[in-house]
């Protein structure tokens, strides 16, 4: 398995994603200068706390994919009419384009009960990784799944259940996540409120974070996944895109690239619910194809977690003994410790975002 | 009446907000030329197709308010806990600071079944006010009402009756607008699918319009709505901010000053709901308050509108008697015409951000 401890960038422009701490001053300064040559308006440190103003090309947000509902219980008030047209299943997708765009457009997926706020600004206020990747060069397109935050949900099984037209064991299953029992499932400790040591999530403005959370959706829609379907028209629209899922998400780039390879450049799990099953699982639309699955720290010490990246161990074997590019990384083999299950908020998220752009350019270089 | 027509820019500084096409083009070329002097990075022409690089001084996103609910019926799902501590009422805030931000920092409250997202990219593809606002030297925060979008629902209420342990009628009010009754509500022709002439509205656009209208709440919150709450922290945190609101919405930040004034600099209410009844709410609130009540065209051909407007005029003329500095502006009035109830995503929108911002220079002049 390639590790970052070996790694040595082989051009100078794949140097500022390495810049990770276990690889010293010395380069973190040779890259930051190597960046602030080739990317307009950024910094090049992972984790400069005034990074300066921000230069980008374009902006904006639009939807991909959708289906047009119609139904007579969309409304059980007297204000609204009950019947009509909805559209759902598009995902909700906002973009940001740096003036120098010399890497892939990057797509981030957030996980359960979260929406693309995920890769904002973080609890503690520090710089997301949606700002930082469009600062190092990357399109950045965030997106929320379908049924999710910006992304429609249809209230139409509620309301035919609340007027007595439908029995209340129809109703969707839709659930939030209460941060005791969350806490263990995002790795901030073995159980509420127990915390690893040396933890990186910056539990202080742990507070933010469970404002985060929404209701999810995803066990009363098919799979796969509606996001599914419409990841892969936004692929293709790119023309070679990077797919970083997490968590609940994590299958999801998988089954992109089951219905359709174009568009997609490579794929990068973290900490995936699941991989494809060898087992069951055709892995021909994975040859050749850069996989990166990602985990954070502690996942021995997690009942939920710990057979997951046993499984993805599995995949990952099978995917290579059939002409894959899979990799799969803890962080503590690379010298990065402590991280969460929310890795991309911990205190060193931008250290690992860096990192991660060194991953990129060695193993999916180039624009769209 | 104060009217567009009229108006004579009082500084040079005042000058790009004021270049509606009504003031023709040797002003609208003066007003370009102070703002490229005035305005790092961004454009002066109100619909500029290609408006070139944005520079940003610092972008965000982060929660106001919120209040944690305790509950046992967060989900009926075997895999996720059923009881747990959630947060809701928070409402979800992002944000650009321009480089030279000499205007004062806007809040943009998008209105019924609807998220932040109706300030962003058009339906057609054009630049959105959130963007137009921060090219022209205005900080602007961009919310997901309580309970919306990127701001956390409950589904406990669902659950509880999913569970058997609620009676189906205590389901929570949450809606959504199908098309075709919406078809009215935003004006875009007496009757679906009737077109008023000359509309404004990009109804050639109009499915991606549709994909961002999402489930409502809002009747079954309190009154006034959580939002409420939570706008008054956000302007009391930006020292001085214009609220502006549109439609549900629009009585959400006279309520905001009723609760308390300090932070408010201005409210700009495009086509409310709702404005202050006169007959029974206090107005002192709105003493010495720059108020301006913005609607479209067609209004009198509404029988959904007409009122309201009727019952705006009111509440304007009452706050003036009380001592207030309230307006009501039609479009039509001003010389811009064609606008539907949407005019933030009319094909003529920046005209009107442009107008807009020569009205807030005038009445709500400087920068927090």
């Amino acid at each position: 398995m390639w590790s970052g401890r070996t790694v040595r960038g082989e051009t100078e422009y794949s140097m500022p994603g390495l810049s990770v701490p276990a690889l010293g001053r010395a380069r973190r300064i040779a890259g930051a200068l190597v960046a602030a040559m080739l990317i307009a308006g950024g910094p090049a440190s992972a984790a400069d706390p005034a990074p300066g103003p921000l230069t980008i090309a374009e902006q904006g947000s639009f939807f991909v994919g959708g289906r047009d509902v119609q139904s007579d219980t969309l409304s059980t008030l007297p204000a609204y009419a009950p019947s009509g047209t909805i559209s759902v299943d598009q995902i909700y997708v906002r973009y940001q384009i740096p003036v120098s765009a010399g890497r892939p457009p990057l797509v981030l997926i957030h996980g359960c009960c979260l929406t693309g706020k995920t890769w904002e600004t973080t609890p503690d206020g520090r710089m997301g990784w949606d700002e930082f990747f469009v600062r190092h060069g990357f399109p950045t397109y965030v997106i929320d799944q379908a049924w999710r935050g910006r992304s429609a949900a249809s209230p139409a099984q509620i309301n035919a259940v609340k007027a007595g037209r439908a029995d209340p064991n129809s109703l969707p299953a839709v659930f939030s996540a209460g941060r005791e029992p969350a806490w263990a499932i995002f790795r901030f400790g073995p159980e509420y409120p127990k915390v690893f040591p040396d933890m990186q999530f910056p539990l202080e403005a742990q507070g933010e974070f469970w404002k985060q959370m929404v209701p999810d959706w995803s066990a009363s829609l098919p799979v796969p996944n509606p996001t599914v379907p419409a990841l892969s028209d936004l692929a293709k629209r790119l023309k070679g895109a990077v797919l970083i899922s997490h968590s609940q998400s994590g299958i999801y780039p998988f089954q992109t690239a089951a219905l359709d390879r174009s568009g997609i450049r490579a794929i990068v799990a973290i900490e995936p619910a699941a991989c494809p099953d060898p087992a069951k699982d055709d892995l021909s639309p994975y040859k050749d194809l850069p996989i990166l699955v990602l985990f954070g720290d502690y996942v021995d010490a997690s009942p939920r977690w710990a057979p997951r990246l046993k499984q993805c161990r599995g995949f990952v074997a099978a995917a290579n003994a059939a002409g894959g590019r899979a990799e799969l990384i803890l962080l503590p083999e690379i010298g990065i410790h402590g991280n969460s299950h929310m890795l991309m908020q911990d205190k060193n998220s931008l250290d690992i975002a860096d990192w991660l752009s060194g991953w990129i350019d060695k193993r999916a270089p180039g624009k769209s």
